[in-house]
Parts: C-alpha cells; structure tokens; sequence
C-alpha cells in the first residue's frame, strides 16, 4: 500500500471493514451527500464560529438531510444526537470519532444525547463472547464514553439489556415494519445468521424514535457515526414514515486506520496491536505506536530527501482525529511528514507524549462518572401504557 | 364432509389450520409419540386416581417424553406447567382445552403454572391489530384463564411486552443459537415476514427454560398445547442441551372443530360465528349454537332411522371437550346422537343450559381474580446480574 492507492475490492458493512477504501466511491455507492464548504459554513456559524477538528480535518465527510436540521435548530427547532457502541471489549481511540464531535456539538449546541449500549447485537454478531462479558464491557465503555465530558443533564443511555422494558414497546413496533428481505439485502445476513441479530436492527432505530413517541411530537435526530453504520440508518430511515416519525439525519465519519495498516482500527479477527485501546497501560501504548504502520520511507536517507505519505500513516491518523491540539500543530506534522523534515521516529515520540497525557486525564474524569453514569439509564417506558 | 373423511391435504403449521386433519397422520408427520393406555394409566395413578375428560374422551392423544417427566414426579422431582396465549380478541372455548387441562393438573400434582401472554407476536402475525389492542386483549384473556381457577400462590405470567425486562437476557441467549434457516423451515416464513416474526420464537421457549435458568439447576416443564403449536417446541427442545436445561415435555391435543364445521375453532380469516367467546352474550351464544353445523342428517325421519355421526358434529366436540359433566352424561349424549334417539335440536338445547351456566358461574370468578391478577406478572429478572 506503498502509494495510498484504493484498492478495488474494499468492503464496508456494519459487520465487516476490508480493503483500502475509496470513500468518495463509497459516498456514491451508499448515496449518501457530500459534506461541502457551504454545509460546513452553515455548522460552523450555528455552533458559534468554529468547527471541530474532525470536520476541519475532513473526518466527518458525508451526511444525509444535514442542512434541513441545521436550518431547523437555527429557527428555533431543536434536535437530540444519538450514538452507539457495541461492547465487544475496551474501547480504542477509534471509537472517540463519533462520541468526540457528539460532546462538542452538546457543549455547543445544549442538546440532548442519546447514547446506545448494543451488548445483545455484539454477543449475536461476535463468537466467543457471553453476554456478562458484553454487558459487562458495556458499563466499562459507558464509563469511558461520559468520561469525555458529556452532560448528565442532557444525556440518556439505552442500554439494550437493561433498557429493555423501555425500548421493547417501540422495537415492536419498528420490527412490524421490517422484512427479512430488506435486513438480508442490507447486512448480508445468511440463512445460518442466526435471529438474534435479525431482529436487532429494530432496536438500533429505537433511540432514533424515541422522543418523537415519547413526547408524542416531531423531534429531530442527528446520527453522527462512522459510514459502515449507514446501513442500520438506512433503514432507520426508509421506516420513519411509516411509523409517523422524522428521518434521522446523518453525519458520516471516514475509517480511522488500523496500527497495522488495515482500513480500519478493528480488532475483529486482527491482532491487538492493530488498535489502541483506551485501558492499555503505558508500556504498551509505547511499544504499539512505536512498532505501527506508518507513511515512511525506507531509509532515513530517503525520506529525508524524499519526504513521507501522511495518508496512509497510522501515527497521522491519530495526529489527525483526536491529538493534534491545534490546527497549527496539525499542519506542522502534515508539512514536516510530506517534506521529510519530520522523522517516524521523533513524530511517533511527540505523539507518544500527547496520547500519555490524554490516557491520565481521561482516566481521573473516567472515576469521577462512576457516581452518575447508572442515573442516565433509560430503564422505564415514557407511560405505563 | 358427511362421511368423517379425513381430507389428503391438511395443513396444520402455528399460523394455519386447514382441511380436515388426519390425527394419527399428523402425529407421525410431527414425529411425536401416541399417548398409549398405559401411559394414561400412569398419569391416572400420579393424578390420585382419576384422569381429566380430556383425556378420558381422547382429546389429549400426543406426546413428547411425558413417561420419564411422570416417573421424575413419582420419585419426588417436581415440574412445572407451561401454556401461552396468543391475545388477538377475547378468548373462545377451545382456548379452554389447554388451560382446563393445566388448572386440573396444578390442583391435582401441586405444581407450579407458567402462562405466556404474546401480544408481541399476535401483532407481528396479524395485520389490523395494534399493540395497544393485542396489550388489551392480553389482559383481558388472562383473567379469563386466571378465573378457571389457577392457584395464585403457585402461578406466574409471562406477559411479553410487559414483562420483557425479566425475559430478554434469556431470550438473548435462546436467539443466538436459534438460525434464520431454522425457523425459515419449522414455520414456513418466507422473505416478506417481518424481523418480529422471526424473532419471537426466542421469547417462546423462555418461560420453559426460565426455572432452570433462574435456579440454576434442572427443573423439568410439561407444555399441554394444540399440536399445531408442537413446531415452536421442537425449537425448543433442540436447543435445550446446548443451553443446558433440560427438553421440555409435550402433551398434544387435537383441534377442536368450528361451529361452521372448520378443522379448528378459530376466526382467523373466517366469520366470527365459528367460535363460541366467551364475552358472547346470552342470546348470541344461543344463536351460534343453533346455526352450529351438526353431524345430523337431512331429515327427521333419517336420522331416527339411521342415526347421526358425533364425530362430526361441532356441538358434539364441545360435550366432549368440556361441557359434558361427566362420563356418563357424554357416553348418554354420543349414543343418542349415534342411535338416532337424540335429535340435533334437543342436544343443542341441552348444551345451551349448560353453556349459559359456565358462562354467569365464570363472569362471577372472572370479577374476583382482577383483584390479584396483576399480582402474577413476572417483570424482574431472576437476578441483577
């Protein structure tokens, strides 16, 4: 993957990431809309002036219905964000895209999250996982997620296992709508998928729904999610109508690489290395970023005259998502990678630095949402019914 | 259908009856065993010395490993009753079949009751139907089988959607080895049954393993139903190792005939005269009892001289059934209609009585059981977990 070229063959579905991806062919295939300079202008004057880094950065690069809910919240009408995770092990610094630009949109914007724990979906999907095991990995990824700095306030958490009482009236009603030809041609399930997983789509719409049943009114979703969820969405959305309720509308986020060089930080069926996960100790965050894939030459020599390639780095995608601290310092490492100025070695140690730093502050927040965390579990439906 | 022929091409499936039903046929077709005179002597024996109409007439006629379940009992192992309803308007007499059974057996071996209540699935079968309404007939159908005379002591309610907080974490296990190929043969879906459909079987082997699971040890289950639901229980029964409890026992019985002459007593798709309600009023049971199709002939004169065929007769399959109040009451009733004695009106006209009586004596019990029925709903998990 010398030259960052796409391969031909990439495969993107909720259920598998392969291939080196070509995500302005993806947009197409998906039909989703591009995230053009006029819609990031928009977000950036309704969120007070500037814009996240993972949208500068071009991170979040596709959406569908973005502007109508931007125009929506400028008159007036307000939306809730709504993410997910599915608690297969401890969270990676991949999985912060989503949650990162959802905290500073409800820090900009003051509206509600809806987080969503998928532990039935991941023990479904996953061989070799019980359910205590997902439930309880769950809990420790709520932990890390509101560590970020989510509003308890403003933040409700749909826990599938333990939210069930809650979410099942409306997951009924959502299934009823649903075929077993729209999830196979959608996920690519298989006679032998078992039905778990069949019927779990239903409840990825749930939190999607829930306060336009919950309060028996139109209210507007923001999804923001990595692209390979677009599919959940899709039928998320294809349903709304029928159902009475607002499409969501969606923002999609690029892939961030493996530290092995794969299209994305996954550990499903890959090594350990290839991610960094949020509880590995020191020493191993050390020894990962220190042996990961990057853009270099093979000499120093070379690259000192040749310069390296920032797209296909792993160490610059993690510059790029999350520890770069200014657009200033994101560019200095983007110029001094691609004129050879700046060597792997002193790049991979500058980052080193700053993903140290996070991994203690992260870790003290991450104590103090232990007292509040379990009050933000949706547990009862919104009415006795 | 003068001559009692059974038709070639019955259907019988959970979501359809149709033709006249070969029994013996469709026990080898299902693969279940014939409940045999020594093993009704055996039942009779642990029963304290008798045995229920239902039995006795024959209506219980199939089973699965009922011999080791009564053998288990005699030796001081205890199980418990399962059997479920599907709410989709107020219950008919032929929903009695499995309950009466059950109430007899509660009050007889002392054993504990489990009764499903799937208005989840009854609107995912049935278009027209609203959650509301399957959640409203639920209620409704369990006070009628609550008033039958359950011990409230010793029974429990699984109320899908309302008690899905105490079911899911099992039903989450049960779906992960149920396939979609699997229910895909055993109910016949096809591409256009929606995820609910193809998920509910999960929910409806529950309450059979749910005192395993809850009590961590072995608690053997014997589910009386109409063998058109035996397929749902073979599901059940083949998952039952890999889980780790044991086969839930089966005891079948036959579908009890229309009034209109129909294999079974149900209105799915057929005008509502082809059952008895239980909320009929007076003067409509009246009615439907006298349009009800008999086994009698076409004149006076024939049947005096011929006789008429019981086996036919949808009047004569509700003496049997329930309202013949003893065997020498039925034995009078189908030697009369067969020898010519008893004419269609006079039989109908003492069935009326007693239908009438049945009906002010359970409209009395029905108002008293409201007081503890919501007491019976399971809605906590066994554990915190």
């Amino acid at each position: 993957m010398p030259d960052g070229e796409p391969n031909e063959s990439f495969v993107v579905t909720p259920y598998e990431v392969k291939g080196r991806i070509d995500y302005a062919r993806l947009r197409e295939q998906f039909g989703t809309q591009e995230l053009t300079p006029e819609l990031r202008a928009k977000l950036q004057l309704v969120a007070g002036g500037d814009l996240h880094p993972l949208i500068a950065r071009g991170i979040y690069y596709s959406h569908r219905d973005l502007a109508p809910l931007l125009d929506g919240y400028a008159n007036g009408k307000p939306f809730f964000l709504y993410s997910g995770r599915g608690p297969s092990g401890p969270l990676h610094t991949s999985h912060l895209v989503s949650f990162d630009l959802c905290r500073w949109l409800q820090a900009r914007l003051g509206v509600p999250m809806y987080i969503q724990i998928t532990d039935d979906e991941k023990f479904w999907a996953r061989a070799g996982l019980t359910p205590e095991e997902t439930r309880k990995w769950g809990l420790e990824n709520l932990y890390d997620i509101l560590a970020l700095g989510f509003d308890p306030k403003r933040t409700r958490v749909f826990f599938d296992t333990r939210s069930i009482a809650a979410m099942y009236p409306l997951a009924v009603r959502v299934a009823q709508k649903v075929t077993y030809s729209t999830v196979k041609a959608v996920f690519g399930f298989t006679p032998s998928t078992n039905i778990g997983l069949v019927f779990y789509t239903a409840l990825q719409s749930v939190p999607a729904f829930w306060p336009s049943w919950a309060e028996g009114r139109s209210v507007p979703c923001l999804i923001p999610c990595g692209i390979d969820q677009d599919p959940h969405f899709r039928v998320t959305r294809d349903l709304a109508e029928g159902l009475g309720y607002p499409k969501p509308a969606l923002l999609h986020s690029q892939m961030v690489p493996g530290l092995l060089g794969d299209a994305a930080m996954s550990t499903t069926g890959n090594a350990a290395d290839n991610a960094l996960f949020l509880n590995d100790p020191t020493k191993t965050v050390e020894r990962k970023l220190k042996n990961a894939f990057t853009g270099g030459r093979a000499t120093v020599e070379e690259q000192r005259r040749l310069g390296a390639t920032p797209e296909v780095c792993s160490i610059w995608a993690l510059w790029r998502t999350r520890f770069a601290e200014s657009d200033q310092k994101f560019a200095e490492v983007t110029q001094g990678c691609r004129s050879g100025r700046l060597l792997c070695g002193e790049c991979k140690g500058q980052l080193i630095e700053r993903v140290h730093a996070f991994y203690a502050a992260h870790a003290e927040a991450r104590e103090k949402v232990k007292g509040w965390a379990e009050s933000t579990i949706v547990t009862a439906p919104p009415r006795p019914d």
